[in-house]
């Protein structure tokens, strides 16, 4: 871990947080980006080609005007030039996009959201990471970054749609106190979402094997289920 | 999977259902037998030791005159004689216990309840067993056994309290529907409990480890936390 981690503290109070959103042009990253900039703040949405983040970003944008939401596109050395970066790849390409950007987000909080499934008839499987999670595996690409793992049982059609009503909690593991302090402080005003401390980054594996378990409810009972935990 | 399973559906729909609970006598063990006992069903509690699972079922009894429990204490062997079968051993001696009782359980269904935990400072951390999952192994250990997933975010203290309020979700997985279909029916009449089919045993993995992060929440919030899914 590096020493020069001046200014995490401030942006955890601080509105003028900009985000941004590895690989956010699926599902997951467009109702990230959604969610975030219809609080204020500054998203950019990443993508291996930027012309295609840029349309992304203006659709969802088009899609809210009365929200004016503050959503550009870039490629994704644009968007890990944001304060905190959200990888939402797909997660055969979590590794790949991130290595090339480790200097770029040295010292910066990285957030993954990164899901290792697979559909089988009629359920989604969790796939076994090699370091038993996707965000571990990003943590070892990043070695001087600040990785938590968070937002992976969201839905994203839910999210994307800012008149859903979504209520769900959102666990949040890291292993540096402040990864998991910043990542709280980015959910505390989503409206619906109420964020929680589940422990160190080890806890990864079972948060992100769970959202299988998840889709596969909501694929044998046709619902689109959230997770709430009662008396806490 | 032996074709010789006439019985199977008749008793899901049966009182009668005599449930015996391999390693009952810990608190996940005991809080499942005062639980299914509390609607009537015969539970058996199991041990290595007799004399042990007959103190502890004579201990559970006692907590609950005006219930006159029907729970009993045996050996393994005879715990594992009942018609539907759980394992809430530790996790290390699961299949140890199961192993030599594989003809006692062919044909029946049984229930893993075991989580393969470990705690470290401030969380429990899951490990990964050898097959992905526990449930998994016991599988493995008793191939013409129906083996199903169960019980495993229920937090034992209320489940040992009859007055404690508890409402919770269920997450039942196997891979022969017979399996799941007798879980859920023994989960059904259960007061405040939920059971849901999350799918085959793959999903093992995820519902087992995700225990730990249950845990670990509780253990950083100080609550006592349960599982829901909401919207389904």
């Amino acid at each position: 871990m590096p020493e020069d981690l001046l200014g995490v503290h401030e942006l955890c109070d601080s509105n003028a947080v900009h985000v941004g959103i590895l690989g956010g042009t699926g599902p997951a990253g467009k109702g990230l980006a959604t969610r975030l900039a219809a609080t204020g703040t500054t998203v950019t949405i990443g993508s291996r080609d930027a012309e295609r983040a840029a349309a992304v970003a203006a659709e969802v944008v088009a899609a809210w005007p009365e929200h004016q939401l503050p959503i550009v596109g870039a490629d994704n050395a644009g968007a890990a030039a944001a304060d905190v970066v959200v990888v939402a790849t797909p997660w055969d390409s979590a590794v790949a996009t991130v290595r090339p950007l480790a200097e770029a987000l040295r010292g910066k909080v990285v957030i993954s959201m990164v899901n290792a499934l697979v559909k089988e008839g009629r359920e989604m499987v969790a796939l076994m990471p090699a370091r038993g999670s996707m965000a571990g595996a990003v943590q070892a690409a990043l070695p001087g970054s600040l990785v938590a793992a968070a937002f992976h049982h969201l839905p994203a059609a839910d999210m994307i749609d800012l008149a859903s009503g979504l209520q769900s909690d959102v666990l949040v593991c890291a292993d540096d106190p402040r990864a998991t302090e910043q990542t709280l402080a980015l959910i505390e005003p989503l409206e619906g979402l109420r964020g929680l401390d589940a422990g160190s980054l080890n806890q990864a594996a079972a948060i992100e094997a769970f959202t299988a378990v998840c889709i596969t409810l909501n694929i044998r009972h046709r619902a689109h289920s959230t997770l709430r935990l009662a008396g806490i």
